[in-house]
């Protein structure tokens, strides 16, 4: 459900550890609202340094890092307070990965609408049910009445 | 209009000839609507496997398809039945291309608004106009009065 | 906070140089508004050939490039005459890189809430604030009380 997409220079991130690292500090962030780990994706973009401009120009001192989050599964109310807490929670997920490597950066969340998404040809539990605590169980998608 | 954006592994899709058969399905769904089949564009994204992690860990067993689809020409009502349709048509076409496969997928949808769209500088012509179905018969898009 | 993702086959805009012309011309559509530069952020994403299908058939006789714009810092009032103002600003800059290059092209924009956005852990300052001003002078995120 949250779509993490991470647009990166070729070589950032060069180690699949330091990729595992960043995901899993993500999907925490999500499993701690209850929500199945496998619901986080993370996709590592990575583009040549040619192809990533910032005011026109390309980035010649540090890398540019460019997140954009999709969430879906649960729709935040229109709340300053609500919006604050949850774009604090993302700066703590990045901290270690992106700003403290000295890298820039800037992220997005949009968020889209919950029944226009399925897992695997199922409707996602609605949150904090008692399906969805199955899911989070066995961290697959698991059949169930109405997920058709 | 519908934008596919199909994130998936190096290698799947490895066939020309697949991603064309699964690109005209795609279609097929939009053309039944009565839009122009030049309005459908799929974008396979191709990732190295270690760019791709769900839940914080990398794919090993199967491949994960994340779809993630743009729909502008048709806001749906907001409405259960008219989403399930929806999501039912889609569930159909990624049947053969992906679950016969035997992978794990994710779709999402998300509307953006109609008059922040447009082709080779061209507004599209209104769903069902006369000039829709002549962009439909030309399959490509044909200037009209109000096209600018 | 304008995010340009610029879809276009392998090779074209092959000439790094024919990249910083586009990404310059995109920033000052946004610097004009007095926008910050660097808030300005085009992503060229290379895609094989055999990736990019219009219709469901593969592009064989010219390229076809697919704009996405998000747009975050200004949403637009819901008014026709300021969409079709946004929309004719775009066609221009969009002529000299694609269309008298005699490519097809299509994009759309995307608006998402401001409040979910940050570049450099920092909020940005209110469009036509002073901190808003010296973010644009200084072309960096410049720390500010309220920025946290």
């Amino acid at each position: 459900m949250p779509l993490w997409q991470i647009y990166h220079p070729v070589g950032t991130y060069g180690d699949p550890a330091s990729k595992i690292s960043f995901a899993e500090d993500i999907t925490k962030m999500y499993t701690k609202l209850g929500l199945p780990a496998f619901y986080v994706v993370t996709n590592f973009i990575p583009l040549p340094n040619e192809d990533i401009l910032v005011g026109g120009k390309l980035r010649t001192e540090k890398p540019f890092i460019r997140v954009v989050i999709s969430h879906i599964a649960i729709k935040m109310p229109n709340d300053d307070a609500v919006y604050k807490r949850s774009t604090s929670s993302i700066d703590a997920i990045l901290k270690p990965h992106i700003a403290d490597k000295g890298y820039d950066w800037e992220y997005h969340v949009m968020e889209t609408e919950r029944r226009l998404w399925k897992i695997n040809g199922l409707v996602p539990p609605p949150w904090k049910s008692d399906e969805e605590q199955l899911w989070a169980k066995e961290d697959r998608a698991v059949p169930y009445d109405g997920a058709y």
